[in-house]
């Protein structure tokens, strides 16, 4: 169940400490050029190496297998694949049966009875994000011009967060943080009634972010204290522009034409340097843990450019979905696509 | 788009004004006790009539069509019918070219191009959710004996939620809310890795239900502003308990045996009895705009039955799924089923 | 697991001898113009009570419930439902613990461990195959101007079928036969790679129809028998029109623009009047049964206009899917939707 | 839209002479004991080489790159990779824009607007099959202790394979064959009602096998010709064993216990050295065409495994499926999950 999309489908694999990860994207239509550098950037933006984030830098350098040819699309899946290099397995050998708190640990133990690859979280290590972004960097591309933009606006409750990091990395101690994520550009009626309303889909995705603990968008928790009088955005124009934007431009779960905003709440890493309690699954006995290992005191700031993927991956998947609903009949009767090609080809059956 | 679900899969038709709505489940195991009765006592809890909710009041007697055989489920789809009858389409005549403030009416004139029943809603009205709720007692029974219940615990920002309707009912405005879910006895390990974690899934249904702003599991916003020290709920036992429930009975997108917790944000109906601007679709110009009808002053207080059968049935669709991973091999060689049934039959082709 | 398709998709229930049973269709597009006049003619097509089909003759009236709207379609689901009248469910009490040769039977009640309803084939009922012809009605809409048409080639071994149809109506037994479908004026292109060739879709949908054993394209079992150099159709020009058709319109699993051509073979009705052998499933006994009821002789004969319900709905789903795929580069350039429409929208957020 | 499966799921990439090609096989339970000998019998079994077939040989060495830990499953995503190394890509240049009779080049052309790598067929190369002959070879060991089996039973139209193979070779030319595939040891009722009978979902993963040009279960065709009385399958004991095999292990759509039988056409392979017209796609003018490359006279002699991994993976997911349906009140029992509800069933069966 490592998929998600319905026209514009990526599949997630691979460890943090195994042979490597990657992503397979499939429904990317032909043409779009596309090449390694086009990727860098982005995933310049999830590497760690920088104040407060994990000392382990893999070079990250994605590798293009499949569904490019001449630096372009060709309409048949993409695989990007990367290696990994940089691992200190040994850091996780205690961690065999002694389930770190706050970590999948034991629910992947129970789950999979035991054959789970526990080496550094194995599947369900937010390194596997690296894969997200790969898919994100496309997806930006097929929705262009629409533009999306995330940035850390909170951590450790401060809204000056370097300052919040310096002051926890002191304390051997993690933070978590707010992150906000806008776009701007779309055109209104992206989404699908019911079950799939962009909220849906962008939570859907957004929540399989290792860490990620709430969402909302537009005024969202602030709505429910506000009344209707105050949160309903008056519509200014023909074209849906409104005064206001406390829906976080969607009604309906449709968008509606105003900048898609939504906010996530990323919890502090689990991993820490202090000593902590928990319970060997072997023994049964109590156990203090000490986590070793290279951990990020704030993986939210890494995370930015991973959210930015994940609402470009949904939209790019609403948008070529878009290209059928309720265009129909206008395109049939504009380009009359098949009557000029079909109707005469009456050859011997 | 109106599907959701793997295993255990809803359906969802029907319009405000139409004929009716309902819902078609599929995947549902046979041999199910199911009868009329068992859908009134959650149905009695989403009708309006109360204090604070509209006068608009259904009989909602639901019409099992399919799937059901001497009163139990047969393994073939459900189809549950409700016939529309306390309709009165005027109401709305006005808003066909003329969008509501905070509705999905300008969403869905463009997405469809004006071909969309725009009366109370049509496919966008919150009376759907009825079939959402025969949905939850369905997977309710699957779930058992797990057990799911939410309440209102703020309306208008705050815990004297009765006061806070009578005092907005005076002004001809409307409020928002705050609804929590927990969920009590369920099994380690449900959910899937990245994609379809617990929480990705209970989002994705829980913002199809109209009106849904935010979700929070565990401590969730307030988790941003804590440090991991705090934060990580300290194993204390081989079962997985927990000594705090600050992930809200989800580590790494699986369930952790402790109880599932979540939060959403509603916002104030948008349908309010004041004079609200907005445009003329038709002429381009700027409408005063008073929305007749009958509307909830608050539709938070319709929701709980809701939000449990949203949550039900997504940890129905999991705990069908688990039946599978993980338990293949401990099966076989614990029951042989293929083993003693197969093998052997070697017909002539 | 009753559904079928990614954009125009159909979900099917009920039962022979239930209260009715019907079709939900999902992601049809909006403004198509359709009313219960548009059904009957296929309906007809479906009905028994012609020489060699079954003395049940239901109304068929079918009854559309939602997803219309001043007789367009809304882009909301469209369910159309009908209702069971001509039902002799007494015919059917002997066959419950009788498993009859060649029905489901046995393994229906034996995969749901005899909870399933038993009468008159239950949800493996011919008679749902209304369902699909109504979703026919409705992709043949989305297909034209490209036409579908089916018939019965051969019956019983037999080129004159009506002979063949008295002939065995004499011995109280009766014949397969095979139907032969034809689509014009498809354009060059559609199918998906790999797993969702335009065989492997038309070959998925025409086996969920009762009694089809067997499906070829083109040339067919006979393509087994020939050289490459007989087999390979010449192109002839650059619309890809060929010289011969032994591809039956179909490359790679694409369609090449030439008449798609598939025949279906059809095994006789299993229902005869004969004595068989069976077994009692409770007393482990054999029994001589003797199928009372009203059957179809040769049920092929009704099958034509399911046949071209089953390849419409698939190509309708192909078409609406074909929108996207390498046509967003060109649509962008040329009708720069987003351009137009976003980037300036800045509001406040 | 290159994946198959609901809940044992495979998505397969690459092309014939890019980088290398692959499968992504999701939803495999944990704790299959697998390492890369396991594939090796299977692989060498499709590989080129042989008299018929054609001389490129590839290594064909697969890689196994996330999903295995120790030597077992690990429940997360397994991603197995081919690289390619005998490629003489100059072979294809003068395709480029001429479409080879019989091939997808002009149908891919079309589809994907000249994106798609042409070198070789690219994504729609046979090639591909080598992804599933290792989903293959996992999916054998789920359904074990069920065996499945596949053999060319006729070439040319002719039983003496080895004979008509050399008489082709002779002529420069190619021919097709009948293989036929066989699953003894299956439980009774796996298969899902209507849309994904096991007759559809086995004929569609063997359409997606290039070159396959028909399929029959059981009599199949010849069913057509049968009467109901000699068709019929008389039921000889209470696990449903029958005196014939007509309908080739399956009625209604489900296995009912018996062998498991299909036969499908393969067509001549359509590369033959032989000089063929076509047209320049790029001049418009007729072009007379030498193919030359390296290829087989008759494929189909690579196929059988190709088969046998088709009708594996199909019943792997249906036997992953099967433990959930039908089967929920009764190990409800057992794990005590619902001893309050279930545990009574003594209901009338």
């Amino acid at each position: 169940m490592n998929s998600f999309g319905r026209i514009f489908r990526v599949h997630i694999y691979g460890e943090s400490h195994g042979e490597g990860l990657g992503i397979l994207i499939d429904g990317c239509p032909a043409g779009l050029s596309l090449e390694l550098k086009d990727f860098l950037g982005d995933l310049a933006r999830r590497k760690g190496g920088k104040k407060g984030t994990t000392a382990r830098v893999e070079d990250d350098v994605p590798q293009m297998k499949s569904g490019i040819f001449h630096r372009r699309t060709t309409g048949a899946p993409l695989l990007v694949e990367f290696k990994n290099t940089d691992i200190r397995t040994e850091d996780y050998e205690q961690l065999k049966d002694i389930p770190r708190p706050g970590h999948a640990d034991f629910c992947a133990f129970r789950k999979f009875e035991g054959y789970h690859d526990w080496r550094g979280g194995g599947h369900f290590s937010g390194r596997l994000t690296a894969g997200l972004v790969v898919a994100g960097v496309v997806a930006k591309k097929i929705i262009a011009p629409a533009t999306v933009e995330a940035k850390v606006i909170e951590a450790g409750g401060s809204r000056d967060i370097q300052r919040a990091v310096e002051k926890v990395l002191k304390d051997n101690d993690s933070i978590g943080a707010i992150i906000e994520c806008r776009v701007r550009g779309l055109s209104v009626g992206l989404g699908e009634p019911f079950f799939d309303s962009v909220e849906s889909m962008i939570a859907h995705i957004v929540f399989s972010i290792p860490g990620i603990k709430g969402i909302e968008f537009g005024s969202g928790f602030a709505s429910a204290r506000m009344r209707g009088s105050q949160h309903n955005d008056l519509i200014v124009d023909t074209e849906g522009k409104t005064k206001t934007n406390h829906a976080g431009g969607i009604n309906g779960g449709l968008t509606n034409g105003n900048p898609l905003l939504f906010r996530v709440a990323v919890k502090p890493t689990p991993s820490i340097s202090r000593i902590q309690r928990t319970i060997n699954l072997k023994t049964g006995l109590r156990e203090d843990l000490e986590i070793r290992g290279r951990h990020d005191i704030c993986f939210a700031l890494r995370l930015p450019v991973v959210l930015e993927a994940a609402a470009a991956v949904v939209l790019a998947d609403f948008l070529l979905l878009e290209r059928i609903s309720g265009r129909v009949l206008k395109s049939k009767n504009r380009d009359s696509g098949l009557k000029e090609k079909g109707g005469k080809d009456d050859f011997p059956g």
